[in-house]
């Protein structure tokens, strides 16, 4: 595979989708079926892929959901049947890691070689040193915390530091510090539209990873209005809305063609 | 097990030490003797346990070693070694982990359920609701990171926000908001001791988790003059300068008495 945005730009075009599909499937939520099942995350999450793949851009397993159940068998067979049977459709790992170099070192491995995901999400606190053993694999997506989606994200993130809110201050870090390999993004929920926006002006030409619309309530219309550089550089991240809808194709379909919508 | 913090204020005490041995394994590193067992990090861990039970406060295995292996299974039987053999010598997991909220509460099942921790580093740059999960078990220790150890640590937790640096609000906010349980500690590194004298007097009862003596270059003897609350109040972290010693036992020893001469 070439390297992760060049994937993402291929598939984006492919499929003319920015639908990234989060698979973040849930022991009480999935269908009964799947429970008794040897590995129930990974059969679910086939069901998913085969339903779906021609029309996204990439996957997100969230590694929270396999850790927490002990299943990260099934996180690892998840990514290789999306390599195997979406190629050319990329995975994103979200495991917003960050950690002292040595350490960031060991997460980078259990990332792109246990799992052999092809971007991984990280959080910016720690600095630099905790994100290069990431950034250092070029072919590999950095996926920056910025502005996250959730309610209580303005407590570090909108303090206003030198004139403007910490968030910026990231964005700027990631587009002329960090992105020496130009495999930087940011993370920016569509909570946020208006912060989205002025961070697609700071940042015109970086790939920006965008949950929170669905059941966390982000408008796509705004978001796609603000973020999109051309008919991409955005990757909408649905979970819940797509992978528990009673048609998980149709809820994709429906997704892209609301952003496609947008884009005309 | 009582409550976390009340555990390790008795081991501090009980052990006269402030000593807290991370066990961070790395296949290239351990002896070679134990490379070739089933469980290669578990039967090095359970020699460096043995050696040290009664001289520590308590143990912090950092996740990212056991990940990067894929060997997790070794990382819960240490954990349940730790309390088995070690009754009162509470355990650490260092996962530094921050997600939404559905998310964050996943991480907490896995550092507490499945691992069984006594308590769990985590980063705040997501905001309350991605600590709140892990906030609401009174009974486990919530230790935030605010200022780290490493290099670039002040990208981000240096930048003056309202007339102070941003690991400053991180301290109020742990202090101020976050503590509604009595169970909320900081990451606070040796290699700033300057900023360790800071964040005690903003926050003089409240625990610090101290790394970065030892390899990383801090300096015991300011960490506990700086930092000491009586003749407790600090976990201070050590990892390579003790398990990779010659003899683990000395050096855990050495660390121990080099604390308890700061204190006299």
């Amino acid at each position: 595979m070439a390297d992760f945005f060049s994937t993402v730009s291929e598939s984006t075009v492919r499929n003319r989708s920015m639908v990234c599909v989060g698979l973040d499937p849930a022991m009480a939520k999935i269908p009964e079926r799947f429970r008794s099942a040897e590995h129930p995350f990974f059969e679910f999450n086939r069901m998913i892929i085969d339903a779906t793949r021609d029309l996204v851009c990439c996957y997100k397993p969230q590694a929270a959901f396999y850790a927490g159940e002990g299943l990260d068998k099934d996180l690892a067979m998840t990514i290789d049947y999306i390599h195997g049977s979406a190629p050319g459709i990329p995975v994103i790992l979200d495991v917003k890691r960050g950690d002292i170099g040595s350490t960031a070192e060991q997460y980078a491995r259990e990332a792109f070689e246990r799992y052999g995901a092809d971007a991984v999400t990280v959080n910016p606190y720690m600095g630099f040193d905790a994100l290069k053993p990431f950034l250092d694999h070029a072919d590999k997506g950095v996926i920056i915390l910025c502005r996250t989606s959730n309610p209580h994200s303005g407590d570090l993130q909108n303090l206003v530091c030198d004139g403007r809110p910490l968030y910026q201050h990231v964005a700027e870090l990631a587009r002329d510090r960090w992105n020496y390999n130009h495999n930087a993004a940011l993370v920016v929920g569509a909570t946020y539209p208006e912060e989205l926006a002025l961070l697609r002006k700071m940042c015109p030409a970086m790939p920006f990873l965008v949950p929170g619309v669905g059941a966390q309530g982000g408008d796509v219309e705004a978001v796609v209005r603000n973020g999109a550089i051309g008919r991409g550089g955005l990757m909408i991240n649905s979970s819940r809305g797509i992978i528990y809808a009673a048609d998980p194709r149709a809820a994709a379909e429906k997704l892209r063609s609301t952003i496609e919508t947008c884009l005309e």
